[in-house]
């Protein structure tokens, strides 16, 4: 069987599982704390990260971009990267954008603050992270709501892996009360499409043992 | 004609410029002062950062994998992803590896702090982030040294961009003298094979204008 190595919240492991999904490749799901170190999953990744993904015929895959690239490479149909080189590179230019500099902008500053560091008592939360965070988010809440304005989705004309990488991070930060959808409506637009496709099932119905989401989370309506 | 927007001291910028070489393709480069955010560039690349390739059809490339990406499938002669499905997976893994991983523990606490912050005033360099870069460097210059060991390159059989990657970086550090290469014969030896190439030589050539690098920095028998 093909096994997804993940944590709930982990805007790069929801990426992953909505490719997946998108391309309606079955999975299993297993928890992996990472900072467990488990000598079999350094075996697997020796960076020690989630995503990790061991598929059906025995390949071990780890970090988030070579699993999305080797998806698009190992099941072609329903393609996430576009199919031009221009679209491609557009797409690419996007994840990159979302899992690098949202991630260090938006992300890091939110979901590593407020969640990460009680979850493994590493300090209080840094106050002027968490100020740099929500003033970063208003800028890029409006970028995409200027590309889903733009263009049918965000990478371009068909719904790609730059939708899949800014619905990941948002909908971690979502799912811990962080995002504010009335500074963007477009961005709230586009949220809601991508919200009601039925490979983000299964991501609205994870629920942390210790930490509710807020009631719009899993809400098509928000 | 085909111009690449790099810093000379960019790990990210040398990659594409040993990738461009690698492959024999003709190329400008055009110093870019990405912290001016001269609003030309911006247009080109709305995140501000170097490389950006402008190809000779037009196409404008932003984020250094994407880039890389767009290379292998634009012109698939010399291919430097790998060619099976594992192949380009362990590829892609390790540059992940070089430009995230080895960025955050190493490039960034040594380039960063010993010649970006000084380059922009941004304050003195914080000196528990170099010990922390020195301290890094070991553990990686080891991993290096293991894959070069048990396999032809890096990546695999063949020279691929896990090697370019890993190369980029060092070469950085090296200008400023921040690598010593007695702490792994494996890794210096591999270093050794990839310096000797000539895509390497723009590389070894290059001169700040204000900062000399050590001796040994474009010597073929460090």
């Amino acid at each position: 069987m093909r096994t997804l190595y993940h944590l709930p919240l982990s805007p790069f492991s929801r990426k992953v599982r909505l490719a997946l999904a998108e391309k309606r490749i079955p999975f299993d799901l297993r928890l992996e704390r990472v900072w467990d170190r488990r000598p079999e999953f350094l075996a697997l990744n020796p960076a020690c990260t989630v995503p990790v993904l061991q598929d059906a015929n025995g390949l071990v895959l780890a970090d988030s971009n070579a699993i999305c690239e080797y998806l698009d490479e190992a099941y072609p149909d329903l393609p996430l990267l576009g199919r031009t080189l221009a679209e491609r590179a557009e797409v690419r230019r996007l994840v990159a954008w979302f899992d690098h500099k949202f991630q260090s902008e938006v992300t890091r500053n939110l979901l590593h603050e407020r969640q990460m560091k009680r979850l493994l008592g590493r300090g209080n939360p840094d106050a002027g992270a968490i100020r740099a965070g929500y003033a970063n988010l208003k800028p890029h809440l409006d970028y995409i709501g200027w590309l889903a304005e733009t263009r049918a989705w965000l990478g371009g004309s068909s719904l790609s892996l730059a939708d899949l990488a800014a619905a990941a991070h948002l909908s971690a930060l979502d799912y811990i009360g962080d995002v504010d959808w009335s500074l963007n409506d477009g961005a709230k637009d586009w949220y809601a499409r991508i919200k009601s496709r039925p490979a983000f099932r299964a991501i609205l119905a994870d629920r942390l043992p210790d930490l509710a989401p807020p009631a719009h989370y899993d809400d098509l309506d928000f």
